[in-house]
Protein backbone atom coordinates (compact mmCIF):
# COMPACT_ATOMS: atom_id res chain seq x y z
CA UNK A 1 0.00 0.00 0.00
CA UNK A 2 0.84 3.64 -0.96
CA UNK A 3 2.16 4.83 2.80
CA UNK A 4 -0.11 7.50 3.86
CA UNK A 5 1.76 11.11 4.36
CA UNK A 6 -0.58 13.37 5.18
CA UNK A 7 -2.00 13.56 8.67
CA UNK A 8 -4.43 15.65 10.43
CA UNK A 9 -7.11 14.41 7.72
CA UNK A 10 -10.14 12.22 7.45
CA UNK A 11 -12.78 11.02 4.85
CA UNK A 12 -15.68 13.29 5.03
CA UNK A 13 -19.23 11.93 3.69
CA UNK A 14 -20.60 14.31 1.28
CA UNK A 15 -24.30 15.85 2.35
CA UNK A 16 -25.18 14.44 -1.36
CA UNK A 17 -24.97 10.54 -1.38
CA UNK A 18 -23.76 8.42 -3.89
CA UNK A 19 -27.90 7.51 -3.82
CA UNK A 20 -28.62 11.13 -4.34
CA UNK A 21 -26.79 11.08 -7.31
CA UNK A 22 -27.52 8.02 -8.96
CA UNK A 23 -31.36 9.07 -8.46
CA UNK A 24 -30.49 12.66 -10.44
CA UNK A 25 -28.72 10.26 -13.33
CA UNK A 26 -30.73 7.54 -13.23
CA UNK A 27 -28.04 5.12 -13.00
CA UNK A 28 -25.32 4.41 -10.43
CA UNK A 29 -21.63 4.32 -11.18
CA UNK A 30 -19.16 1.95 -11.81
CA UNK A 31 -15.41 1.29 -13.34
CA UNK A 32 -15.37 -0.61 -15.86
CA UNK A 33 -11.37 -1.97 -16.47
CA UNK A 34 -9.91 -3.05 -19.72
CA UNK A 35 -6.65 -4.55 -19.45
CA UNK A 36 -4.77 -6.03 -22.30
CA UNK A 37 -2.20 -5.51 -24.32
CA UNK A 38 -1.27 -2.56 -26.67
CA UNK A 39 -3.09 -3.13 -29.79
CA UNK A 40 -5.58 -5.57 -27.97
CA UNK A 41 -8.28 -3.20 -28.94
CA UNK A 42 -9.13 -1.62 -25.39
CA UNK A 43 -9.74 1.43 -26.88
CA UNK A 44 -12.54 0.61 -29.44
CA UNK A 45 -14.54 -1.55 -27.46
CA UNK A 46 -14.23 1.62 -24.72
CA UNK A 47 -15.25 3.99 -27.03
CA UNK A 48 -18.14 1.61 -28.82
CA UNK A 49 -19.48 1.44 -25.54
CA UNK A 50 -18.98 5.07 -24.30
CA UNK A 51 -21.57 5.62 -27.61
CA UNK A 52 -24.40 2.90 -26.96
CA UNK A 53 -24.22 4.06 -23.01
CA UNK A 54 -24.56 7.70 -24.80
CA UNK A 55 -27.20 6.41 -26.40
CA UNK A 56 -28.92 5.42 -23.26
CA UNK A 57 -28.78 8.22 -21.86
CA UNK A 58 -26.12 7.33 -19.29
CA UNK A 59 -23.36 8.91 -18.48
CA UNK A 60 -19.50 7.55 -18.70
CA UNK A 61 -15.90 9.03 -19.26
CA UNK A 62 -13.06 6.99 -20.63
CA UNK A 63 -9.54 7.65 -18.31
CA UNK A 64 -7.29 6.73 -21.57
CA UNK A 65 -3.48 5.75 -20.93
CA UNK A 66 -2.61 8.79 -23.36
CA UNK A 67 -5.03 10.94 -21.99
CA UNK A 68 -4.24 10.68 -18.63
CA UNK A 69 -0.42 10.16 -19.13
CA UNK A 70 -0.66 13.91 -20.74
CA UNK A 71 -2.50 15.20 -17.42
CA UNK A 72 -2.59 14.28 -14.43
CA UNK A 73 0.21 11.54 -14.55
CA UNK A 74 2.57 13.17 -16.97
CA UNK A 75 5.10 12.62 -14.55
CA UNK A 76 5.35 9.31 -14.72
CA UNK A 77 7.03 6.46 -17.09
CA UNK A 78 7.12 3.39 -17.76
CA UNK A 79 9.61 2.12 -14.80
CA UNK A 80 7.77 -0.59 -12.82
CA UNK A 81 7.31 1.98 -10.23
CA UNK A 82 6.13 4.55 -11.87
CA UNK A 83 2.93 1.93 -13.82
CA UNK A 84 2.33 0.71 -10.45
CA UNK A 85 1.69 4.56 -9.36
CA UNK A 86 0.17 5.30 -12.93
CA UNK A 87 -2.25 2.68 -11.86
CA UNK A 88 -3.06 3.66 -8.51
CA UNK A 89 -3.76 7.41 -9.01
CA UNK A 90 -6.38 5.97 -12.34
CA UNK A 91 -7.94 4.06 -9.94
CA UNK A 92 -8.72 6.81 -7.01
CA UNK A 93 -9.63 9.15 -9.96
CA UNK A 94 -12.21 6.05 -11.46
CA UNK A 95 -13.66 5.92 -7.31
CA UNK A 96 -14.29 9.39 -7.54
CA UNK A 97 -16.39 9.32 -10.60
CA UNK A 98 -18.02 6.31 -9.71
CA UNK A 99 -18.65 8.52 -6.29
CA UNK A 100 -20.65 11.24 -8.73
CA UNK A 101 -22.48 7.98 -10.60
CA UNK A 102 -20.28 8.10 -13.44
CA UNK A 103 -19.55 4.53 -15.67
CA UNK A 104 -15.99 5.13 -15.50
CA UNK A 105 -14.33 3.14 -18.60
CA UNK A 106 -10.61 2.63 -17.90
CA UNK A 107 -8.34 1.69 -20.95
CA UNK A 108 -4.80 1.27 -19.84
CA UNK A 109 -2.52 -2.27 -20.65
CA UNK A 110 -2.23 -2.26 -16.99
CA UNK A 111 0.22 -5.37 -17.27
CA UNK A 112 0.44 -6.18 -13.26
CA UNK A 113 -1.95 -8.43 -11.56
CA UNK A 114 -1.07 -6.60 -8.13
CA UNK A 115 -2.13 -3.39 -9.16
CA UNK A 116 -5.21 -4.20 -10.74
CA UNK A 117 -6.14 -6.00 -7.41
CA UNK A 118 -5.63 -3.04 -5.65
CA UNK A 119 -7.65 -1.10 -7.21
CA UNK A 120 -10.43 -3.65 -6.90
CA UNK A 121 -9.72 -3.88 -3.53
CA UNK A 122 -10.26 0.07 -3.58
CA UNK A 123 -13.61 -0.24 -4.92
CA UNK A 124 -14.90 -3.05 -3.57
CA UNK A 125 -14.01 -1.12 0.16
CA UNK A 126 -16.15 1.37 -1.31
CA UNK A 127 -19.10 -0.79 -2.18
CA UNK A 128 -18.60 0.82 -5.55
CA UNK A 129 -18.35 -1.80 -8.52
CA UNK A 130 -15.14 -2.91 -10.30
CA UNK A 131 -15.47 -4.83 -13.19
CA UNK A 132 -12.55 -6.03 -14.62
CA UNK A 133 -12.37 -6.78 -18.86
CA UNK A 134 -9.72 -8.47 -20.43
CA UNK A 135 -9.42 -7.80 -24.07
CA UNK A 136 -7.46 -10.67 -25.25
CA UNK A 137 -5.87 -11.39 -28.36
CA UNK A 138 -2.56 -13.11 -29.26
CA UNK A 139 0.54 -11.33 -29.13
CA UNK A 140 1.35 -12.19 -32.43
CA UNK A 141 -2.44 -10.18 -33.29
CA UNK A 142 -1.44 -7.32 -31.13
CA UNK A 143 1.87 -6.81 -33.15
CA UNK A 144 0.55 -7.38 -36.69
CA UNK A 145 -1.96 -4.45 -35.92
CA UNK A 146 0.74 -2.36 -34.43
CA UNK A 147 -1.93 0.62 -34.44
CA UNK A 148 0.29 3.32 -32.92
CA UNK A 149 3.36 1.69 -34.51
CA UNK A 150 4.52 0.88 -30.99
CA UNK A 151 5.94 -2.80 -31.64
CA UNK A 152 7.98 -2.10 -34.35
CA UNK A 153 9.90 0.51 -32.48
CA UNK A 154 10.03 -2.08 -29.52
CA UNK A 155 11.22 -4.49 -31.92
CA UNK A 156 14.07 -2.41 -32.88
CA UNK A 157 14.81 -1.29 -29.66
CA UNK A 158 13.67 2.53 -29.78
CA UNK A 159 11.30 1.81 -26.46
CA UNK A 160 12.07 0.01 -24.20
CA UNK A 161 10.00 -1.67 -20.95
CA UNK A 162 7.12 -2.47 -23.74
CA UNK A 163 4.72 -4.90 -22.54
CA UNK A 164 4.46 -8.26 -24.09
CA UNK A 165 8.38 -7.55 -26.40
CA UNK A 166 10.67 -7.02 -22.78
CA UNK A 167 8.46 -5.94 -20.35
CA UNK A 168 5.73 -8.80 -18.61
CA UNK A 169 1.64 -9.11 -19.30
CA UNK A 170 0.04 -10.88 -16.31
CA UNK A 171 -3.29 -11.90 -17.53
CA UNK A 172 -6.03 -12.36 -15.19
CA UNK A 173 -7.51 -15.12 -14.17
CA UNK A 174 -10.84 -13.90 -12.75
CA UNK A 175 -11.97 -11.00 -14.88
CA UNK A 176 -15.54 -10.65 -14.99
CA UNK A 177 -15.49 -10.58 -18.57
CA UNK A 178 -12.95 -12.24 -20.96
CA UNK A 179 -13.15 -10.68 -24.64
CA UNK A 180 -11.34 -12.35 -27.31
CA UNK A 181 -11.07 -9.83 -29.90
CA UNK A 182 -9.72 -11.49 -32.43
CA UNK A 183 -12.85 -14.05 -32.75
CA UNK A 184 -15.36 -11.74 -31.71
CA UNK A 185 -17.80 -8.81 -33.07
CA UNK A 186 -17.30 -4.99 -31.65
CA UNK A 187 -20.79 -5.55 -31.51
CA UNK A 188 -20.73 -8.82 -29.60
CA UNK A 189 -18.40 -7.51 -27.24
CA UNK A 190 -20.28 -4.16 -25.79
CA UNK A 191 -23.07 -5.96 -25.73
CA UNK A 192 -21.82 -8.83 -23.18
CA UNK A 193 -20.21 -5.32 -21.36
CA UNK A 194 -24.46 -4.05 -21.00
CA UNK A 195 -25.56 -7.12 -20.22
CA UNK A 196 -23.47 -7.29 -17.15
CA UNK A 197 -24.58 -3.74 -16.41
CA UNK A 198 -28.20 -4.82 -16.49
CA UNK A 199 -27.70 -7.53 -14.60
CA UNK A 200 -25.99 -5.99 -11.45
CA UNK A 201 -28.88 -2.89 -12.12
CA UNK A 202 -25.90 -0.78 -12.39
CA UNK A 203 -27.89 0.28 -15.80
CA UNK A 204 -31.69 -0.42 -16.17
CA UNK A 205 -32.17 1.58 -19.65
CA UNK B 1 5.63 22.85 -16.11
CA UNK B 2 5.75 19.61 -14.62
CA UNK B 3 8.02 17.32 -16.83
CA UNK B 4 6.57 15.31 -19.62
CA UNK B 5 7.89 11.94 -18.91
CA UNK B 6 5.84 9.25 -21.40
CA UNK B 7 6.64 10.02 -25.35
CA UNK B 8 4.61 8.41 -27.80
CA UNK B 9 1.54 9.49 -26.18
CA UNK B 10 -0.92 11.91 -27.32
CA UNK B 11 -4.58 13.35 -26.79
CA UNK B 12 -7.38 11.56 -28.02
CA UNK B 13 -10.71 13.61 -28.25
CA UNK B 14 -13.38 11.08 -27.76
CA UNK B 15 -16.11 9.99 -29.73
CA UNK B 16 -18.38 11.46 -27.78
CA UNK B 17 -17.87 15.49 -27.21
CA UNK B 18 -18.37 17.68 -24.17
CA UNK B 19 -21.27 19.05 -26.13
CA UNK B 20 -22.98 15.73 -26.28
CA UNK B 21 -22.38 15.22 -22.69
CA UNK B 22 -23.59 18.90 -21.81
CA UNK B 23 -26.66 18.10 -23.65
CA UNK B 24 -27.42 14.68 -21.65
CA UNK B 25 -26.78 16.69 -18.49
CA UNK B 26 -28.60 19.73 -19.68
CA UNK B 27 -25.43 21.81 -18.23
CA UNK B 28 -21.94 22.48 -18.58
CA UNK B 29 -18.83 21.24 -16.78
CA UNK B 30 -16.83 23.92 -14.88
CA UNK B 31 -14.14 24.15 -12.21
CA UNK B 32 -15.16 26.19 -9.03
CA UNK B 33 -11.90 26.62 -7.40
CA UNK B 34 -12.37 27.74 -3.61
CA UNK B 35 -8.87 29.08 -1.89
CA UNK B 36 -8.65 30.46 1.42
CA UNK B 37 -7.23 29.70 4.87
CA UNK B 38 -7.99 26.65 7.05
CA UNK B 39 -10.96 27.76 8.69
CA UNK B 40 -12.00 30.46 6.01
CA UNK B 41 -15.36 28.36 5.39
CA UNK B 42 -14.36 26.73 2.16
CA UNK B 43 -16.17 23.59 2.69
CA UNK B 44 -19.21 24.97 4.46
CA UNK B 45 -19.74 27.23 1.20
CA UNK B 46 -18.68 23.80 -1.47
CA UNK B 47 -21.49 21.88 0.53
CA UNK B 48 -23.95 24.08 0.64
CA UNK B 49 -23.66 25.08 -2.82
CA UNK B 50 -23.54 21.21 -3.80
CA UNK B 51 -26.78 20.86 -2.40
CA UNK B 52 -28.15 24.14 -4.01
CA UNK B 53 -27.08 22.44 -7.46
CA UNK B 54 -28.25 19.01 -6.56
CA UNK B 55 -31.64 20.74 -6.12
CA UNK B 56 -31.60 22.29 -9.54
CA UNK B 57 -30.72 18.90 -10.96
CA UNK B 58 -27.04 19.93 -11.99
CA UNK B 59 -24.41 17.26 -11.01
CA UNK B 60 -21.19 18.54 -9.20
CA UNK B 61 -18.99 17.02 -6.96
CA UNK B 62 -16.61 18.29 -4.44
CA UNK B 63 -12.69 17.60 -4.50
CA UNK B 64 -11.93 17.94 -0.76
CA UNK B 65 -8.54 18.40 0.92
CA UNK B 66 -9.38 15.58 3.21
CA UNK B 67 -11.14 13.48 0.91
CA UNK B 68 -8.11 14.11 -2.08
CA UNK B 69 -5.11 13.43 0.63
CA UNK B 70 -6.36 10.27 1.69
CA UNK B 71 -7.11 8.63 -2.21
CA UNK B 72 -5.39 10.02 -4.85
CA UNK B 73 -2.60 12.22 -3.13
CA UNK B 74 -1.97 10.27 0.08
CA UNK B 75 1.86 9.73 -1.29
CA UNK B 76 2.20 13.63 -0.63
CA UNK B 77 3.25 16.08 2.23
CA UNK B 78 2.65 19.57 3.23
CA UNK B 79 6.24 20.24 1.60
CA UNK B 80 6.12 23.72 -0.80
CA UNK B 81 6.88 21.00 -3.95
CA UNK B 82 4.32 18.74 -2.34
CA UNK B 83 1.69 20.89 -1.94
CA UNK B 84 2.59 22.22 -5.61
CA UNK B 85 1.71 18.47 -7.04
CA UNK B 86 -0.89 18.44 -4.79
CA UNK B 87 -2.74 21.07 -6.82
CA UNK B 88 -1.41 20.47 -9.69
CA UNK B 89 -2.88 16.92 -9.86
CA UNK B 90 -6.38 18.04 -8.21
CA UNK B 91 -6.63 20.59 -11.16
CA UNK B 92 -5.96 17.96 -13.83
CA UNK B 93 -8.69 15.87 -11.86
CA UNK B 94 -11.05 18.78 -11.96
CA UNK B 95 -10.17 19.29 -15.91
CA UNK B 96 -11.35 15.38 -16.25
CA UNK B 97 -14.52 16.38 -14.22
CA UNK B 98 -15.45 19.24 -16.41
CA UNK B 99 -14.80 17.36 -19.32
CA UNK B 100 -17.47 15.00 -18.48
CA UNK B 101 -20.02 17.80 -17.59
CA UNK B 102 -19.83 18.43 -14.20
CA UNK B 103 -19.37 20.77 -11.92
CA UNK B 104 -16.21 20.14 -9.56
CA UNK B 105 -16.04 21.95 -6.66
CA UNK B 106 -12.67 22.09 -5.26
CA UNK B 107 -11.83 22.88 -1.85
CA UNK B 108 -8.43 23.52 -0.73
CA UNK B 109 -6.59 25.92 0.94
CA UNK B 110 -4.14 26.40 -2.23
CA UNK B 111 -2.14 28.75 -0.78
CA UNK B 112 -0.03 29.83 -3.77
CA UNK B 113 -0.37 32.38 -6.36
CA UNK B 114 1.61 30.62 -9.04
CA UNK B 115 -0.12 26.88 -8.34
CA UNK B 116 -3.93 28.39 -8.67
CA UNK B 117 -2.41 29.97 -11.66
CA UNK B 118 -1.32 26.77 -13.08
CA UNK B 119 -4.58 25.19 -13.13
CA UNK B 120 -6.60 28.30 -14.34
CA UNK B 121 -4.17 28.00 -17.23
CA UNK B 122 -4.84 24.24 -17.72
CA UNK B 123 -8.55 25.03 -18.07
CA UNK B 124 -8.20 28.04 -20.26
CA UNK B 125 -6.01 26.76 -22.77
CA UNK B 126 -8.73 23.81 -22.98
CA UNK B 127 -11.66 26.28 -23.19
CA UNK B 128 -12.86 25.40 -19.86
CA UNK B 129 -14.56 27.94 -17.30
CA UNK B 130 -12.21 28.29 -13.78
CA UNK B 131 -13.87 30.26 -11.31
CA UNK B 132 -11.39 31.34 -8.46
CA UNK B 133 -13.81 31.95 -4.90
CA UNK B 134 -11.72 33.52 -2.64
CA UNK B 135 -12.91 32.69 0.47
CA UNK B 136 -11.84 35.48 2.96
CA UNK B 137 -11.30 36.03 6.50
CA UNK B 138 -9.18 36.79 8.80
CA UNK B 139 -6.23 34.97 10.12
CA UNK B 140 -7.85 35.80 14.00
CA UNK B 141 -11.22 34.69 12.44
CA UNK B 142 -10.40 31.93 11.10
CA UNK B 143 -7.80 30.73 14.27
CA UNK B 144 -10.82 31.52 16.63
CA UNK B 145 -12.89 29.03 14.59
CA UNK B 146 -10.33 26.64 14.61
CA UNK B 147 -12.85 23.67 13.44
CA UNK B 148 -10.56 20.87 13.47
CA UNK B 149 -8.23 22.17 16.42
CA UNK B 150 -4.82 22.74 13.51
CA UNK B 151 -4.26 25.84 14.31
CA UNK B 152 -3.90 24.96 18.31
CA UNK B 153 -1.55 21.97 17.58
CA UNK B 154 -0.01 24.44 14.86
CA UNK B 155 0.80 27.37 17.61
CA UNK B 156 1.95 24.79 20.08
CA UNK B 157 4.48 23.43 17.10
CA UNK B 158 2.90 20.26 16.62
CA UNK B 159 1.84 20.71 13.09
CA UNK B 160 4.83 22.28 10.64
CA UNK B 161 4.36 24.27 7.70
CA UNK B 162 0.68 25.83 8.59
CA UNK B 163 -0.33 28.21 6.24
CA UNK B 164 -1.59 31.21 7.96
CA UNK B 165 1.26 30.07 11.16
CA UNK B 166 4.56 29.28 9.73
CA UNK B 167 3.62 28.77 5.66
CA UNK B 168 2.48 32.00 3.97
CA UNK B 169 -0.88 32.13 2.22
CA UNK B 170 -1.12 34.59 -0.99
CA UNK B 171 -4.44 35.96 -1.61
CA UNK B 172 -5.49 35.41 -4.74
CA UNK B 173 -5.61 39.29 -6.67
CA UNK B 174 -7.76 38.93 -9.44
CA UNK B 175 -10.32 35.70 -8.06
CA UNK B 176 -13.74 35.68 -9.81
CA UNK B 177 -15.54 35.91 -6.47
CA UNK B 178 -14.05 37.25 -3.59
CA UNK B 179 -16.24 36.14 -0.27
CA UNK B 180 -16.42 37.31 3.08
CA UNK B 181 -17.06 34.72 5.62
CA UNK B 182 -16.98 37.05 8.71
CA UNK B 183 -20.04 39.48 7.42
CA UNK B 184 -21.84 37.72 4.61
CA UNK B 185 -24.31 34.78 5.41
CA UNK B 186 -24.03 31.79 3.53
CA UNK B 187 -26.51 32.01 1.43
CA UNK B 188 -25.90 35.29 0.42
CA UNK B 189 -22.55 33.43 -0.28
CA UNK B 190 -23.65 30.72 -2.31
CA UNK B 191 -26.07 32.94 -4.74
CA UNK B 192 -23.18 34.67 -5.50
CA UNK B 193 -21.40 32.03 -7.10
CA UNK B 194 -25.03 31.19 -8.64
CA UNK B 195 -25.49 34.35 -10.12
CA UNK B 196 -22.38 33.74 -12.28
CA UNK B 197 -22.89 30.34 -13.17
CA UNK B 198 -26.41 31.61 -14.53
CA UNK B 199 -24.31 34.67 -16.12
CA UNK B 200 -21.93 32.42 -17.74
CA UNK B 201 -24.82 30.23 -19.01
CA UNK B 202 -23.13 27.13 -17.43
CA UNK B 203 -26.56 26.51 -15.58
CA UNK B 204 -29.52 26.97 -16.98
CA UNK B 205 -31.77 25.94 -14.34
Amino acid sequence: MTEQKATNVHWHEGDISREHRAKLLGHRGATIWFTGLSGSGKSTVAVELEGELSELGVLSYRLDGDNVRLGINKNLGFSAQDRTENIRRIGEIAKLFVDTGVIALSSFISPYQADRDQVRALHEEAGMDFIEVFVDCSLETAEARDPKGLYKKARAGEIKNFTGIDDPYEAPPRAEIHLHTDRQTLSEEVESILALLRERGIVTA
